[in-house]
C-alpha cells in the first residue's frame, strides 16, 4: 500500500523562527542551518528534533536499458558493487563511518541472485527492469510493489532511526532518471541527459539516441506511468521510501541525480512529501540543477560529486544534526547576557 | 618562538591521484573530496591519513577598536560568550557534538579576568588590544608572544588530535580582520569592510569611518607589523596556531572571515602554511570572497554562515574525515571486478 502523506503543519513556523532568533548569536548568522532547523522543528512537531541515529538505505537495481548501451559499465557491476557495499568497502561505507551512520543495502531489483548477507534486505521485485527502449520497463503492479516495499522499509527504519537517507546503486540508472526528469519535471530530454558514471562523446551520443527512442515509445506523464515506462525498480522503491518517511514524520536526506528522480516521482504522487526531504547536494550530473528547480529545492552542498550510493546524502547528515542541535543545545541570548548559562 | 614551516613534499601527488583513480568508483566522481584526499595524503606523507580525533580551538580576545563603536555589541559580550562556550551551550559546542569534535577555549586576550575552568586555556597576552583608531593595537613583542603561544598550543594539540580547527570569539574582530585583509590581501579597505555580527546603515558607516582612520594612521604592509597595528590578540594567536599545525604536519580547518584573516597573516609569514589549511566555507561577510582569493583558496561550503566560533570549520570536518577514509577504506575497482572484496 502506498501511504498517505499529510501536509506538514506549518503553524509552528513563526515560533521556531523566534526561538532561533533568541539564541546566543547574531540574527540570521547561521544562514542555511537556521532554515534547516525550522524544517526539522516543523517535522518534529511537538517533540524536540533529534538527528543522532541515522540510516542510509542504498537501493540497488538493474536496468534492461543497459542492453542498449546507455552506460559505459555492464550490469554485472551492480552486483559487484552491492558485494562491495555489503563488505563495507564502498565509498558510501567509508563516508558512513566518517559521519556516523549505518548502511543498509536493499535489493530492489538486481539482475543476479544475491546470497543472504548481513546488512542486505531482500526486497527484489524482479531481476532487473525490462528494456525501456523497446517496451515498458515495469508493469503497473511491479511499480506498486516497489513503492509499497520502499514505504514499508522506511516506516520500519523510522522505528529505530531519527533520520533516514537514500542512495542507490544501479548501472544504467542515470538513463532512467533522465527519462523521469524529462516527463515529471518536465524538462526537454536533451537537458535531462548527462554523462552518468562517465561517457566519451560517442557513448553519450548513443545514450541520447536510445533515450530518445524510449521517450518516443510512450507519452506517459503521470508519475506511476512514468515509473512503469522507464523504471527502474530501485528508483520506484526509493520513491516509496520518500513517501514512507514522510508518512512516518521523519526527515529524509536525498542524495543526487538518481535519488532526486525518485524524490521527484514521490513529490508528483504526494506533493506534501517535499516538506520532509532534505536535498543534500548539487551533483555534477547534467540535469540535476533543473531537477532541483522542478522540486523547488536548494541543495546544501556543491562538491562536484556524481557517484551516488548516498555519498552526498551522508555528507549532508552532519548539517542536519547541527541544525537539530541549534534548537536543542544552544543557550538563549537573554540568559547569556544575564549570566545564566 | 615562531616555528618554521617546510614546504609540503608534493612528490607523492601523482601516486595519490592514481590510488584514488583506482578506487571502486567512476573516475573523478567524488569531485572536491578527491582533491581533499590528495591534500590529506600529502600532509600525512608516508603514513595513512586519519582525521578521527578532532579539536576545535576557539581563540578569544577583545579589541580596543570597540571603544570607537565598530561593533553593535559591547566587549562584555566576549566574556559572556566565553562563559557560554565553556558551559557547552554556544553554537560551536552544539555543532561539535553534531560532528564529534572536542572544543577548547583559549583566552588570547579577553579584557576581563576569566576564572579557571575546564576546557579553558589561559594564554592571555594582555587584557584586550589597544584602540587601533588611535595607536598600534599591539607591540611587536605582544604579537610575537601571541604567535608563539598559538604555535605552541597547536603543536601540543597535534600530539593528541589528528586534525585541528580554528575559530574565534571577539567583539569587534571583524573590524581588525578587515584591516588585515586590506593590507595583506591587499584589497581596497572599502571592499574589506562588512557588517560583521550585524549593523544598520549608520553603524556600518561608523565602522567604515573608524577603520579608514585606523588605516590612515599607518602604512604597515608586512604581516607582523600589520598584526601589531591593527590586532587582535586572538587573530595573532590563531595565526600562530596555523604555523604550529603546519610545522607539526597536521591539517588545520579554517573557519570564516576572522580565522581567515589569521590564516592570511600566517601564509604571508610562511607561504608553505597554506598547504596545511582546509578552508571550510565562504562566509556571508563581505570581503571573505576576496580574502579566499588572496589565499588562492576555494572553500568547501557555502551556507550563508557569519557566526564564527568555528561553526563553519566544524561543518567541514566530516568532509575531511570522508576524504581520509576514501584513501584508507575504499576497495580498488580491480579487486571489486575480480570478486576480491
Amino acid at each position: 500500500m502506498i501511504p498517505q502523506v499529510a501536509p506538514l503543519d506549518r503553524s509552528g513556523e513563526a515560533a521556531l523562527r523566534a526561538r532561533i532568533d533568541g539564541k546566543a548569536k547574531p540574527l540570521g548568522a547561521l544562514g542555511r542551518i537556521e532554515d534547516l532547523a525550522v524544517q526539522l522543528g516543523l517535522i518534529a512537531g511537538a517533540r524536540e528534533p533529534v538527528a543522532d541515529r541515522a540510516l542510509l538505505m542504498v537501493f540497488a537495481g538493474d536496468h534492461g536499458l543497459n542492453a542498449s548501451g546507455v552506460s559505459a559499465y555492464p550490469s554485472q557491476v551492480t552486483t559487484a558493487m552491492v558485494a562491495t557495499l555489503l563488505a563495507g568497502r564502498a565509498s558510501a561505507n567509508a563516508f558512513a563511518r566518517a559521519v556516523g551512520a549505518e548502511v543498509q543495502v536493499v535489493d530492489a531489483g538486481v539482475a543476479a541472485d544475491l546470497p543472504p548477507a548481513q546488512g542486505l534486505v531482500q526486497a527484489k521485485v524482479r531481476a532487473g527492469s525490462r528494456n525501456a527502449e523497446l517496451e515498458p520497463a515495469l508493469t503497473a503492479h511491479e511499480v506498486k510493489l516497489a513503492l509499497a516495499r520502499g514505504a514499508a522499509l522506511a516506516a520500519l527504519a523510522a522505528e529505530s532511526f531519527d533520520v533516514l537517507a537514500i542512495g542507490e546503486m544501479g548501472i544504467g540508472n542515470s538513463a532512467a532518471a533522465a527519462l523521469i526528469l524529462h516527463r515529471l519535471g518536465p524538462v526537454p530530454l536533451e537537458a535531462a541527459v548527462g554523462a552518468g558514471a562517465g561517457h566519451d562523446a560517442q557513448g553519450l551520443a548513443r545514450k541520447r539516441t536510445v533515450l530518445a527512442r524510449a521517450a518516443a515509445r510512450s507519452a506517459a506523464s503521470a508519475p506511476l506511468e512514468v515509473l512503469a515506462e522507464f523504471g527502474g525498480l530501485e528508483i520506484a522503491m526509493m520513491a516509496g521510501a520518500v513517501l514512507g518517511a514522510a508518512s512516518a514524520g521523519r526527515a529524509l536526506i536525498v542524495d543526487g541525480f538518481i535519488a532526486g528522480a525518485a524524490a521527484l516521482a514521490a513529490v508528483r504522487i504526494a506533493p506534501a512529501a517535499a516538506d520532509y526531504c532534505v536535498f543534500s547536494h548539487l551533483s555534477a550530473e547534467r540535469g540535476h540543477a533543473l531537477m532541483l528547480e522542478a522540486l523547488g529545492a536548494r541543495p546544501l552542498l556543491d562538491l562536484d560529486l556524481r557517484l551516488g550510493e548516498g555519498t552526498g546524502a551522508l555528507l549532508a547528515l552532519p548539517l542536519v544534526r547541527a541544525a537539530a542541535r541549534l534548537l536543542t543545545d544552544v543557550a538563549n541570548l537573554d540568559d547569556v547576557l544575564a549570566g545564566r548559562v
